[in-house]
């Protein structure tokens, strides 16, 4: 069986499982109060090229979501998200069960656009209605599109005029930030966000998450809600050494933009063989339409997700790549659709 | 500086290691659905002797605490515990997060009392109070201290009595199960239990602990609820990795075992030299009480946590031993004392 | 200034106001545990015709909905409504703020239909996502359209065939019940349900509501939630005595019945000069477009909400009739439109 | 049956009746946006002296208790309480339903002292721990003892020293302002806290109490978090109604000393009778300890309630006088002591 399923389907890359054999008798203080984290924090504000943002090390993306998202609302303010974003859909109710409403907005793209956030604003006119207060976007976002500069830059300019907050999940930050047709780097993230995350696991690590917190007024008690919400990981080194490792060079990124390689490779081929997409993105996730026939016959040798039921005979389907992702997978792939 | 400050401040046992490098490219599904997660919870099954239980590895304590307790409840029921008890001291509200009362018990070694349970119920007369549901204790104790068998059947036989639910937390369970006092097995914590947890993070694991409900009523739907607080690990197959090279042999029971030998090994030493203890506690975990002034001292060499403010000019502190814990360390810091 | 605006803009029926003077300076105890109390929840029994649900006076609609809810559901599971619902849209996210999401069905009339459950069930797979577990529906709906009995019984087949409960806010309940269209009668509303409530306030109360609980599943421990929710109504009577009043006899159908005529005079008059209206609804409220212009003039001497913004110069407004509404009332209005 | 039972298991001051049924057939917007609450606050921001405050009409004590502290506090952050406080005895863990601990604080009397912020305050020593923000107090306290002058103002200058809020519950404020002892006017409980509430409802209202906020940063959207949690209240006005009769003149003051007054002379019939009390409190509860032969021939004829279990034959009870208390009450009361 091969996997385009997701991009954890394995463990870390080497240079991760080699920085945790070199220092596991290290004594350290846990809760990410030691000097790994501590470095790789320097090391993230470096890539980001600011100083006064807060970071913190997290395990995993719906707990740094969940935990991010309470601790910056009042109990009446809610999140506003595409309707296929990932907190809307797939982390069971988690913002919810903080208290907090989500307000779903159409999207075919995935992307949320500046006017949809003043109608929002627009309608919920008053106290018998939720505050619409944080913008959640995803980047790339849940179907592989991403955000340009120029629109990243839009959206934090709405918010700004409403008095709402941008956060980003970054869940698979490191292919957006690689792809071709990608313009914002790093810097700009921090630019154009109230708070954004840098997403480890889905990006060859164990696991692991940086959570970056721009704007001053989010950072004070974090680390209390953090604790408070089952995320103050005892061996909190762990996560500072894989960051470490990450970013002491690109590997980061190089891992990311290895990711797209493979993506592309395989959009390039099943676009050869004559087939569409659900939606053209340009990261390590891709969304081709096959007929259903094709798909159950793929089920037999590849493991991947059904995008949405079969409509006049057509399935799309999600294919992942990842640093694991060999050129023989693809060329398996692209041999049996043919 | 030498480290007695806890048991989760280096990194894990090697066989650990070595175990997540020999499955490092292996491709599996998330989420904990994956063979060593299977075969992991079969270990588990096979050491407690059932099979009717359901286990569900968790990434670490206060995740499954909270995890636990609230999928257990109604809105309008409270967990009581020992005031000394993890969550209520050290877990930020945790419980109370998710919306339940905790009713603190007084306590001086760390433990319930079955008394103390039909004082509680009778308290808690009508619908205007919280209602008594859940009883949380831990083995061992936040003090160290142990359960024994009878113990713990006389506070389930008390819950059952009162409708209520008895669950553990094992965060430190390899030691309480392997100290010389103790005559509870893997077996007794499901007999005696509603559920309980088996702690790996602070025996030598790189993190990772596994809940197992032995109540029938508390098992639908759990999955959903770890999702939704933000423990549904997306490489889960690290921690069934763990649990699989933990319970295969006696490893897990060893590294307990070893990690109370050098506690007694202190614990000696320091009662030779003509010290008291807070507390009597047969685990890794030992109150010596000494004067401010050696504490002041010790403090420039050794790692620990003053565990109360001084008295008298006497002041508790903790010492936690652990598998890295060496027989050089023993001696330096029985010497420090001489 | 004429108020078209709602039905709870004045106070009590005089038969309210006496029944609460005359029993003034009895003594009784307090949180609905009275002989008045007793004596409404025997009569509503009766109404009803039946003796096996559970009847609690409850303050108004929204702490009534969100009481019952959070009470109802377990963490994981969600609620699911037409994006018109009152839940959804007019109460600041009182659902979420008890920690459940609330599934938002699209409806062009207030209404769900049973196909929609269907989707939403098959649509949220897996514990990744939220469990539908609760259908919200009211009768009549937030536009004053109505649930036909078949209509109820088929939702009500619906949720039981997938597991879910069916809860039906009853705010405006006498005009559902008592408008020429509607064949359903209070006995229908607890077959046809898990739960619903019997809404006084907007129907010439001074507040008040009664929820009724069919579902023995749904009764255990309710008086807690009600407690804990703030809903514990101090000198409880003061309900139970105006449900007394209101279902001694006839009278809180005919004050029903007695709005809905003022709403059908309206519409004809509305009708006959010309005007088109966004639904076509029975009961007491009804939403006629007018040309801005006109809403602009007629907003000097009418107080009624503007329910969306202009749309090619034409607005649809909201009134509602009441049993204070006055012929003169309704003349007034419609010579204005002439 | 003669009721010593609580102070509000009556109706309303006739002059509350009286109002209600002369503005019965006014028609006004709902929610407290009418002309009865703006004037009601007017009249309560000239009783106070400041102009300053916002006030919120609430329905009840729970619900303005649990709407102000999940308004007032961030997740991490806990209120404080003495042990017998109301909201952590009787208030089924509403506070914690929002999810925010409660630290109790032992007191014999009902009080809490400011040392014991110091004490809580470094004991809260990390984020491991929950925050202490909020001081929640009663006046008067659960036992109907009283908070003097000077003993408010070194609390908020305690307070205000570990950047505290001092919230007090006034559900029986009336007779605290008014009994001998006291020195504290309304205007001193603004000066002295950040928030508190005027109750009516134990002072011959139908129901209905005043939030007052002092503190700007507390200021902000309150009207959501009370739609929020379900106390926003349909027909406002009733509420702005009761309180502009009590407010109009002295009545408010006068209700209250007159319940004192009754608990004074049944205070003194049972000192002189030879009877000790529980606790010495100048309010109306009155908490004397009888015989347990003697409660159980008192409970005969009269209904009040056992505060404690007995001990060693003797058994606290509680007496409540309140508007409607006659002078036969209380002789038959004396005669049957005697």
């Amino acid at each position: 069986m091969i996997f385009f399923r997701s991009d954890y389907s394995s463990g870390a890359h080497p240079r991760i499982l080699e920085a945790l054999s070199k220092t596991n008798y290290e004594h350290s203080d846990g809760y990410f109060m030691d000097a790994h984290c501590f470095h790789a924090i320097e090391l993230l504000k470096k890539k980001i090229g600011r100083d006064d943002v807060d970071i913190h090390l997290t395990v995993g993306g719906t707990i740094t979501n969940l935990t991010a998202i309470c601790a910056f609302l009042r109990p009446h303010q809610a999140a506003v998200s595409a309707a296929s974003g990932h907190i809307c859909m797939h982390e069971t109710g988690s913002v919810e069960a903080t208290g907090h409403k989500i307000i779903h907005l159409p999207s075919t793209d995935g992307k949320v656009r500046p006017e949809q956030i003043d109608e929002t604003v627009i309608f919920h006119e008053d106290e018998h209605m939720v505050q619409p207060k944080l913008l959640y976007i995803s980047q790339p976002t849940e179907i592989g599109t991403i955000y340009k500069k120029a629109e990243l830059a839009a959206l934090k300019a709405k918010c700004e005029e409403h008095g709402m907050y941008l956060y980003i999940d970054g869940a698979r930050l490191a292919t957006a930030l690689t792809c071709d047709e990608c313009d914002v780097t790093l810097s700009d993230m921090a630019k154009y966000s109230d708070a954004f995350y840098i997403g480890g696991t889905k990006n060859a690590f164990l696991f692991g998450e940086a959570l970056v917190i721009v704007n001053p007024a989010l950072k004070e008690d974090f680390r209390f809600i953090i604790k408070q919400r089952g995320g103050m990981f005892a061996k909190g080194r762990l996560i500072g050494i894989q960051f470490e490792e990450m970013f002491k060079d690109e590997l980061y990124f190089e891992i990311g933009r290895g990711s797209n390689e493979k993506a592309a490779k395989l959009r390039e081929g099943i676009k050869a063989a004559g087939y569409k997409f659900m939606v053209d993105s340009p990261t390590n996730q891709i969304f081709p339409i096959f007929p259903e026939e094709m798909v159950q016959r793929l089920e037999k040798d590849f493991f991947f997700y059904r995008w949405a039921a079969p409509k006049d005979g057509m399935t799309p389907i999600r294919l992942v790549t990842s640093w694991v992702t060999t050129d023989e997978d693809i060329k398996a792939f692209l041999d049996a659709i043919k």
